[in-house]
């Protein structure tokens, strides 16, 4: 009887400090009586989760994740089923829908909170590199062929799109970021000024302005977000700024 | 005396609702003296200014808003610069920083506040329709030369990046969703998957989804963000899934 069914949350946390969620998400995971993730952001908001069934899994288990939050729905209870940033950027929202929308699951409720991503809060460390047209891209080849990557950075690149980097390094692919400053490097002038922020709203946050070139030098790991501005980007103090626009003063 | 000068702080609402706030942006407006912002915004956090001086203005108004505000802080003043969605994107952190960092005004700290774009309230709305890269273009020309914005949507289409658009029409630009879907139909298939949110986080939230070619003929207002999905999206239900990556089942 989907009567019974529960309701699955899936819940932006942020980047990791509980100022920088939304009211939403907190009562998200307040009327949960399940709360699952992965367990770096389940760590996040450990609090917030007193008399709650904790559910942690390690990375890559993502649709038995998924799998798991059908299955308590259809016990009738409420989950959170929580990620870090947005919960729609390279978030669980897009398997979560898949699977809710599969045969035999009619009835549950899904319902998606946004989160602030990390394009938004790295930028406001930055001050204002994102104050125009802009695109995200992500360097995991995990689930993308590295020559589309490629081809994204290239054509954001030509489009003078402020371009916004999301896993720009990890263990296994430690050069990622060197090789995306090349494609880029192929379109974008060696002076052009980036910006990356690791740690957003966690202990440590840290940043660093440097050229297109420099960059392309520069050690990051998987907790950093890195920013290359348009061709109307300036650098300014220590963070950087785009304009609005093209036309303005 | 630069000891003496007070802050400002550049808040970004999120869509309207008190909810979809960050708890950073309610202690930024509970910390100021002043509140300033265009009359949409401000009416919105009416219940948050009690007690605290309130300065509307009208739209176009935004670098004298930021002279206010730096004029304030030089007064001792803690002030909070509010906007609609992100303080970033097209908000007021990029001309605020550059009126802020103008000669005479050092001593004057800035903190720039992110909240929920469009984007993802948006998308939060419709599923998951920016579950992989994606970009962010606005279609007002007021600052931006048209032929940019056509160059950007056609090589955002070619780079198979999801395409948030921000500012779809207005009184005088009643044409222009129109004019950009035919520009992306050049390099999109007419039955690509489409969607739209209007009044996101307001009274009377409305969705709708549609494809490239039939959102050509659609009558989108101001406040509607438009969605084209990429070569994965695919329609479900009444909502738009963007798989978080090509190798994913």
């Amino acid at each position: 009887m989907s009567d019974t069914f529960g309701k699955i949350y899936v819940v932006g946390l942020g980047p990791g400090d509980e100022s920088m969620m939304t009211a939403q998400a907190l009562e998200a995971i307040k009327a949960s009586d399940v709360v699952i993730g992965y367990r770096v952001y389940t760590d996040l908001i450990k609090d917030l989760c007193d008399g709650k069934e904790v559910i942690e899994s390690g990375m890559r288990q993502e649709i038995d994740r998924c799998k798991s939050c059908v299955e308590l729905a259809k016990e009738g209870k409420t989950v959170a089923l929580v990620c870090s940033g947005d919960a729609g950027v390279y978030g669980m929202a897009s398997p979560m829908l898949e699977i809710a929308g599969k045969a035999g699951n009619d009835g549950i409720e899904t319902e998606i909170v946004p989160g602030i991503t990390a394009a938004l809060s790295g930028a406001a460390v930055l001050g204002a590199p994102i104050g125009h047209d802009f695109c995200v891209i992500s360097l995991s080849d995990l689930l993308t062929p590295w020559e589309l990557i490629e081809k994204r950075l290239k054509l954001a690149a030509e489009a003078d799109l402020c371009i916004v980097i999301y896993n720009p390094s990890s263990h296994k692919r430690a050069d990622y970021l060197k090789k995306a400053c090349e494609v880029m490097l192929t379109k974008l002038p060696a002076d052009r000024p980036c910006g990356y922020v690791r740690n957003i709203g966690r202990e440590g946050t840290d940043k660093k302005i440097c050229t297109l070139k420099e960059l392309a030098d520069e050690q990051v790991d998987m907790f950093t977000t890195v920013f290359i501005g348009n061709s109307m980007t300036k650098i300014s103090g220590d963070g950087l700024i785009t304009p609005r626009g093209y036309a303005e003063k």
